[in-house]
């Protein structure tokens, strides 16, 4: 079942599935995906391509739940079950015809025995509740939500919402996966974090493809936690590609020190969060990719050179996503202040900071003196 | 000592001297650098402001062994020690005048208690030669060498090498350090390996400034294998970026399989290397540096485009520098040959073949299956 099984000396790497020894389920998986943005949609493509290849895993009909929006005067719903494309946050790419779009989450997630949950974490709560009750008996869950909820001044994960209030298994998918690339088939890592090594593997048989290598792991608080706190070291990067007195050498500084208080948070708060998790990618690999290419990047880079409100920058750079970041970086603050850990986590202070205008952009990199 | 000592709980990442409570040494340190090529030059830099600055600690006038050349009809030296200015490695930058040089390396180590080793790794085994027995007893040596040995059949560090060859006490220093940036004052960081703590603390207080952030690791040997593997990984960077069809995500992958591969050397051929070392400036930091500004992506790029011999591709890109990752490439393929370890460094494996022109570049992303 495992890759190096029988070399020696075993490797220290976490052991990888390999594809051939995985068994299929007892009974066909039914899958929905809920939500249907950008990221939502890019990953409604592989997995539906991959129920249709794996007929012995999974059922062929994957539903997705789309929150139900008018574009140029027609359903997005009506759109993607009839071209086959999501016009407004996929354009471009064709989706595979057994994906079937429903506007309504109830009967979206019926019978589904896989839940992938994938939109901005803001929605969680009200989402939990629609579907509360709902749920097949002995469903699984996989989240891609990325972020934390800030609940009675405490923090909960996103796994930890899902399984309490459907009282169901949770893993978590997170990777250096810029969306569009990843619709386009260009090569990429991710990684998915499981309880149950079965779990894991049949969620490996569902993501993975030639183009979109998975790799598991048995963490699934420590990869939901890189998921959730990358968008503030990706705003530290920005701000310094927004000052044009820095170079590479600095933006590599903040990445580092954002990627090791990352892990200092996922191990202060979680005490099985493993050190090895923020090597695969969800850890260093989404770490590049985000503060080179994603959004959040991109809007600190437009706040220092135009100072607009982050909610301006937001409305005119994002095209109706949300800027997670800012968010984020506001609740991760109010964590650590609560706990009395600002001292131990500068960088992510002098971030918030700056976010709340109360430092200079490039003031970040005097983060060991400021905070 | 330690920053955060009193603090609870104690973090798990290293801990890191307070300046204020590092303790002179009884006698003044007397420092010399051998190398003068970019970094080299870069580094002569700080070492020599902070000596000026420090004379508790380190004595005034900093020693740096120039290769000599004749440039534009002058010595070398005669230019560094009248105009202050290595105009050939680091043109465009003031040296401070307590930095002298000297073409004799035997009168340059003489008597000097820090040696600072700081040129191409092919040159290491004559120098040793050079200055064997010549080396006051009890001085000490950090190695910013980057690059493996290979001799007999047998690979050797270059730590290994100086400590065998000289019988002293030898540190490393590696990190996300592009030379001229490091000159020109950008906010950066780096990693010092250390065997005993004493030194290590002597070797921050030498290097540290406010925009030289110096983190010190009781790891010699994993900070110098970060430093000397790097360079494969860059190819594989400048491959990615020169197959036009690949993105951000392609390029993190290889990134952090090759830090992952990078880890997984040091670790099976050096049981003392920490996993913590790899998310210091020397691992992630460096890794992210040289991938998006070095060198050897430079001409990994050039390569795809142009498809010349390395050899040209150096003299025309490197003004006279040496392109390190190609020797450590095929270096570190004899190693794993050898030692029947391919199978487990299947993307080193890869660059190897691409690097021997029998792969394509745009075949990278097939690590997994062509290995």
């Amino acid at each position: 079942m495992y890759k190096y099984l029988n070399s020696k000396p075993l490797p220290k790497a976490p052991f990888q599935p390999i594809e051939d020894e995985i068994k299929p389920p007892k009974k066909q998986e039914k899958v929905t995906l809920i939500g249907s943005g950008n990221w939502g949609t890019a990953c409604a493509k592989i997995v539906a391509e991959n129920c249709a290849k794996n007929p012995e895993f999974f059922e062929r009909e994957v539903r997705i739940w789309v929150f139900e929006e008018i574009v140029e005067g027609q359903k997005l719903t009506e759109i993607m079950n009839t071209r086959h494309e999501n016009v407004k946050y996929l354009p471009g790419h064709k989706l595979p015809d057994n994906l079937v779009a429903d506007p309504d989450i109830v009967s979206a997630v019926k019978d589904a025995t896989l839940l992938i949950f994938n939109f901005p974490h803001q929605f969680v709560a009200q989402t939990l509740e629609d579907i509360q009750g709902k749920v097949a008996k002995g469903a699984r869950a996989i989240t891609l939500v990325k972020g934390v909820n800030f609940i009675e001044k405490k923090h909960v994960l996103v796994s930890e919402m899902i399984s309490q209030e459907l009282g169901i298994e949770v893993c978590s998918l997170m990777g250096a996966n810029v969306a569009n690339e990843v619709a386009q088939g260009q090569f990429c890592e991710t990684t998915i974090g499981y309880k149950n090594l079965q779990t894991g593997l049949v969620l490996w048989k569902l993501f993975n493809t030639p183009n979109f290598h998975v790799r598991i792991v048995n963490d699934v608080k420590g990869v939901e936690i890189c998921g959730a706190l990358k968008n503030i070291v990706a705003l530290g990067a920005g701000f310094c590609d927004g000052v044009k007195s820095f170079g590479g050498n600095t933006k590599a500084a903040i990445m580092r020190v954002g990627l090791m208080e990352m892990k200092l948070f996922a191990q202060t708060f979680y005490s099985s969060v493993q050190t090895e998790t923020f090597f695969e990618s969800c850890g260093v690999g989404d770490i590049i990719t985000t503060c080179y290419g994603g959004r959040n990047r991109r809007c600190a880079e437009v706040y220092v050179r135009t100072r607009k409100s982050w909610q301006q920058i937001e409305e005119e750079q994002l095209n109706g996503q949300k800027l997670q970041g800012v968010g984020t970086s506001i609740e991760v603050y109010e964590i650590l202040k609560n706990a009395n850990l600002l001292y131990r986590f500068p960088l992510f202070h002098t971030i918030y900071l700056i976010v709340q205008g109360e430092l200079e952009p490039d003031e970040i990199v005097r983060y060991d003196e400021i905070c």
